[in-house]
């Protein structure tokens, strides 16, 4: 594949999207050309996908390209950043064209829809794995950061939880949307843009709940309590916990709380802020739901409604994967 | 591996390097926050290693630590950019903490002499691959560029040629100097600054002299010929080739033009501007050679000192892969 490596970024890569006026040299030289605006900051991530571990070897092309590229821009989201710059790394057993159209389709599809533009990357041999590094911008000192929250703000979420995590549940019998919450994520880069200012602290939730505002918690020694019975979710995630029977019901509490690639954001803020932040995720139509509260006490503790605590099985992605 | 991959970046990737100043947050949050200063332009750049392909299985962790940042920086170099940061997507098959040492003691080693933070990335479960993304930072306006090459520029390479290659070759007995010339790459990083506004175009060989130079001179729908006697060579690549008797002939002239990996900058000076631009790079130690002249007809001809032309049998890194 070496030899048609610049052909193949050449003709699914190249020209396929309308300039930005900040990218003064884009695909093409040896490394891309970039103005940022003073005032300013650069906002930058990386992600690497890879087959079999991020993704299963059945993944479509298209959930691929989507995805690469979407949970970069939910790390920007939760910055506060405005996506402005992306670069890929594709590597590929084989040149498959019908393969590399979807993906590339689907890549520039959620690309186009936030103004994000390719402006360089690498095409190799090999296993199949997707690196993508996503370059947002924020107005200097705005940027969210997992750092900030204090004792009394409260704990927010946008969306719902567990649908992604559902969809890999084996013996789900999964619906198209919650098919569609794993493979297509929407990075929440509107509700990270509004909460600048407004936000103590933020992070996305990639690697499940309690897994992510535990990072969040670690670096201010804070910790939690969250209220386990007002954890949004779907009403497809709902419906598909009802197809499993008795065993759905553990589900229930733990899907939300420890499972995966929702790409939702997990954000604190000072009660006095709180009515603000509603109002202005209402406006841009993303539902955001209070489900618990920062406490001095550091670790996370989780309450039914009723009072009484509720001991999660799971604490996150990789022992999710263990168990499930 | 999932479960500790935050311990393995906390261990061996992070708090190794003194801050920049230009780092608001590096590894640790969503993402990195940078700040450009007011002037410059940035200048990014990705590429990958895949094991087996960019490298022997049989490569040390040192060798590919230290290549993986060395041939984006090399990018750099081509562009007239002052490296700043760096993202680092490592996937490996096992963690190994001898060959993770060996790996992160090579790549920082490379980036404190070029000053250069790592300040976010990935590691993940696979396939040995690494991404590297580096991020430099030039003036505005004043990068090099591929086009901008006139008839009559001449062209310009630095250091020697071949010597990575003739070290990739079946049947040579390979001398350190050489293995080096091929594991730890030196990018040449304070020539690409010292040429800017006088080289009127500039790239990396990581490909071949024929194959980079061919790339240069398409923007401009321009040709070249080629000196193919002074193309520079070194002492042990003259050795080298001696040792393998009869078989050597032929590789004088194709390695140091068509052989990949060398890394040293190709670049057009108009006549005028020649002297000064010897006068800089001799300031810095930087070895430059006169290889040829731009002309108006498309494509690269080449000459013997005899003034019979040479017809080159490959013509570039993935020819050459397939034939030798």
């Amino acid at each position: 594949m070496a030899e048609s490596e610049f052909d193949i970024i050449q003709y699914y890569f190249s020209g396929r999207q309308p300039g930005r006026t900040d990218v003064v040299a884009g695909i093409g030289d040896d490394a891309a050309l970039l103005s940022v605006a003073p005032g300013s900051e650069l906002v930058v991530c990386m992600d690497t996908l890879v087959a079999g571990v991020h993704f299963p070897e059945s993944a479509t092309a298209a959930a691929i390209g989507h995805k690469a590229l979407a949970v970069n821009l939910s790390d920007l989201a939760a910055m506060g950043a405005e996506p402005a710059w992306a670069t890929l790394s594709l590597t590929l057993p084989v040149s498959d064209p019908d393969w590399l159209k979807a993906f590339a389709d689907a890549f520039f599809a959620l690309a186009d829809n936030h103004g994000v533009q390719l402006v360089g990357g690498d095409t190799t041999r090999g296993p199949l794995a997707v690196t993508v590094q996503a370059h947002g911008l924020v107005p200097a000192g705005q940027a969210l950061r997992r750092r900030g929250a204090r004792p009394g703000d409260r704990v927010y979420v946008t969306g719902t939880l567990g649908d992604a995590g559902l969809a890999l549940h084996e013996g789900v019998s999964v619906s198209p949307g919650l098919q569609a919450c794993l493979d297509f994520p929407q990075p929440r880069i509107d509700a990270g843009v509004a909460l600048r200012g407004q936000a103590s602290a933020a992070i996305d939730i990639s690697d499940g709940l309690l897994a992510d505002l535990g990072h969040l918690l670690e670096y201010d020694g804070l910790g939690a309590t969250l209220q386990v019975d007002v954890l949004p979710r779907s009403e497809e995630f709902r419906a598909g916990l009802q197809s499993l029977g008795a065993a759905g019901e553990a589900l229930f509490y733990e899907l939300p709380l420890a499972a995966g690639d929702d790409y939702e954001l997990c954000f604190t803020v000072p009660e006095e802020r709180c009515s603000e932040v509603e109002r202005r995720l209402a406006e841009i139509d993303c539902a955001c739901t209070v489900i618990g509260v920062i406490e001095k006490l550091p670790g996370i503790r989780c309450n039914r409604s009723s009072g009484e605590p509720y001991h999660p099985v799971l604490s996150g992605y990789q022992h999710f994967n263990e168990a499930g």
